[in-house]
């Protein structure tokens, strides 16, 4: 049998098991889910040494790592697969159509939080792996698996446990499937991701709530300034304000201009897609120069005074809001949030006091268009997809790119399943079926691919 | 026995009866204390019953209303005693010393929500009348008691009770305690009242929570916009920019500005009490001015995005705030309102979708210098506070004051016993015990001080 008939073959017994991996309330942000985190891994362990991997949990001072392995010949090449198993909050609950822990298939979607970002993801090359193993009986490559629980928070295990098990993480590069196909009927190769740099910014007023009536128009408010703040963060042709903020990004090239020209891009299909009456961004910018090659500055929440029902007149004591940027090469994200920080004070009123909470990142990314590799993975993904992949950027980033590039010295191969409108971050997360036995085909096809290249590479790499 | 011996010998009992009045959860914005609104209800026209007065519940769509009355003989005054038994909500939570309706005293303190607004207050002028009756076994004037529990929100059904039974209403004043004293130990009359007006300002921008990094620099931040169109709300002068803003608002007479100046006010002082580093507000005013004779704009609850625990990559689909204006004589809160939409609808974005729930409010309103009723109030505080009271004005809306004007044609005597700093609508709500035994002396004494107008001014009002 192929490893394409042991799909088809297996295909009720793969998807009642990825149902179940689906089932784990593994959020990482809510330290409540803990428990859930810990099933979830025991479970990987459990599921990888069915199909055939030796595998064991490492213990973090968060959520366990999954590592599992298959060493067959080292002269063979070794691929290091990374994937994730905590899945992002499932907040606003009430626009969720089915309840985000109970998956379910539906008009050709999988439905269920951690479906494509990024348990479906990683569970489709688990399940190419099996395929190949059990109809050949071997693989033609090493392959580790890292699998962690700490991908959607901030700062997660995974760099320090990389840094302690150089040693056993030894390979020749690296395989995450946790990105977006380029549209529905093509696949792609990510080359490039955006880094990030968080904070919480805090703006203190009175030291109670005022009445607003009794106290409103003598003091400030910091829900005002909060808000001032936030507008002066971006200048009036969308550009950030902060001062020195571009400092190290370089400008966008004539030839990357062309090459994001030539892929399709429909703007009203996107306003739709995305829901908004009309775009906004960087002027002079495209919308892929805007996602890919430009950073960008978003407040992801807001938080003050009354939230409740009905009105409540007060002046509140306090005002916070929570901030993403996305950097781009050359950007630090430490020296940004230092950047931040000095201009947010310096602009800020003497009738509030201000704190920012610096909660760090992760650099930009770029895997080096040379890289046989990437040859190998364009094969493997137009046998699986039956399609040509096209070589494209992201807007997210990915920490551990960033750390597999800086801590063992692999690139990464970005070919991810999912569907940018599959809803990773947001209610009724979902992953196409097709896409994910696509993947679980391309997975089939990875290592023969992979094994081709250390043999016109040699021992070197 | 005089009443204010018949006070001292009852205080025990005294005291017991106001902390059952304030273990109600009458809080009117939550739908969900209805009930204990009309427990609280059923006890005020079983305790007025108790002190003398023939009372019962007017039903509303809402929460009803207190309605009591002591006719002793129609060629007396007639005093309508006005009060509302609901309460602000409690959040947060956690800053509360003792819970909010687990009312003690400590400190020469009685604390818990309603202690100051408004069942400590209204309870005083109750106390006040039975020390009256129970000594001199009549009142030498009529009295009416309305105590509505519907002021905390917006809008309250006293209006439509007062256009339906004016003719059980019809009374020559209004005697209102729910109002602060000028400082600890300086009780005051308030002649003037800021209006208000409320709405809430909801952005929309995707129709899902967009990935802050796929997305991120492409679509307009909802949480941008609205901190943006906050921002422009105030000009760099603290003035409120909305156009035709102050169209109606007369500038502060040279009169004004020399009366406010003469009382004291130590701006390091207030600093403190409200825990600011610094004041804040319309600039070439004082803090007098600002309060009592200049409109104000403050943001009461901002929310968006994600608010709990943990980082959330998101660009949300929505943000909203609360706002509440205050007005000052001649502003008319709808037109203002519609000033205020047109405005924000004219400097938002195309790339979101602005709503403005428009929810109404009350005219400013002033008590007459001339009214012969002020000299009958000034009297009874200077007897019960051993103080003579100032006159005032207020940076608070109490609706009940314009609609006692418009439709039942009274003017109101403001006299509040508690002070600016007992958190009215804030974490430990508190009310001094000194302040609450002089208002039930002063209460004590206002009957009489009434009566004599009578005399004075003839049958003929």
């Amino acid at each position: 049998m192929t490893p394409l008939g042991y799909l088809r073959k297996t295909r009720k017994q793969r998807f009642d098991n990825l149902l179940e991996l689906l089932r784990f309330r593994s959020i990482s942000a809510l330290s409540d889910c803990s428990g859930d985190s810990i099933s979830c891994a025991e479970w990987l362990v459990d599921h990888l040494g069915q199909v055939g991997f030796k595998g064991r949990l490492y213990r973090t001072k968060g959520n366990p790592i999954v590592y599992a392995e298959y060493i067959t010949n080292s002269n063979l090449p070794t691929a290091l697969y990374y994937g994730h198993y905590d899945v992002q909050p499932t907040e606003p609950h009430d626009l969720w159509v089915s309840p985000p822990f109970a998956p379910v298939i539906r008009g050709g979607y999988i439905y269920g939080r951690g479906t494509a970002d990024d348990k479906g993801q990683v569970f489709a090359q688990i399940k190419g792996l099996e395929a190949v193993l059990k109809t050949n009986g071997a693989l033609p490559i090493n392959v580790k698996f890292v699998i962690e629980g700490e991908e959607e928070i901030t700062p997660s295990s995974l760099p320090n446990f990389f840094e302690d098990h150089k040693d056993i993480l030894q390979a020749d590069v690296c395989v995450i499937s946790d990105t977006a196909q380029f549209n529905k009927s093509t696949p792609a190769i990510v080359v490039g991701l955006r880094g990030n740099a968080s904070a919480e910014l805090i703006v203190y007023g009175p030291k109670r709530d005022l009445h607003s009536g009794a106290y409103g128009g003598s003091v400030a408010n910091p829900i005002h300034v909060l808000s001032y703040l936030i507008a002066k963060m971006h200048d009036r042709k969308g550009r950030i304000a902060i001062p020195g903020f571009y400092q190290h990004v370089r400008p966008i090239t004539k030839k990357e201009r062309q090459q994001f020209a030539k892929l399709p891009f429909n703007s009203r299909h996107y306003a739709t897609e995305c829901g908004v009456p009309a775009l906004e961004g960087e002027s002079g910018c495209t919308t892929y120069e805007r996602l890919w090659s430009r950073p960008a500055l978003d407040v992801n929440g807001i938080t003050g005074g009354h939230q409740g029902e009905g009105p409540k007149t007060i002046i509140p004591s306090r005002a916070s809001a929570k901030i993403s940027i996305r950097t781009v090469a050359n950007q630090e994200p430490n020296d940004i949030l230092d950047k931040l920080e000095k201009y947010l004070k310096r602009i800020s009123p003497r009738s509030v006091r201000l704190e920012l909470l610096k909660l760090g990142g992760a650099p930009a990314v770029t895997i080096p268009a040379s890289s046989p590799w990437l040859e190998a993975a364009h094969r493997a993904l137009r046998r699986g997809f039956g399609q040509e992949p096209v070589l494209m950027k992201e807007g997210a980033s990915i920490p551990v790119v960033s750390d597999v590039k800086t801590i063992l010295g692999l690139d990464s191969l970005l070919i991810g399943f999912c569907q940018n409108d599959d809803n990773s971050h947001s209610p009724n997360e979902r992953l196409r079926v097709r896409d994910f036995e696509n993947g679980c085909k391309t997975a089939a096809m990875l290592p023969e691919e992979l094994s081709r290249i250390k043999g016109i590479m040699g021992r070197q790499l």
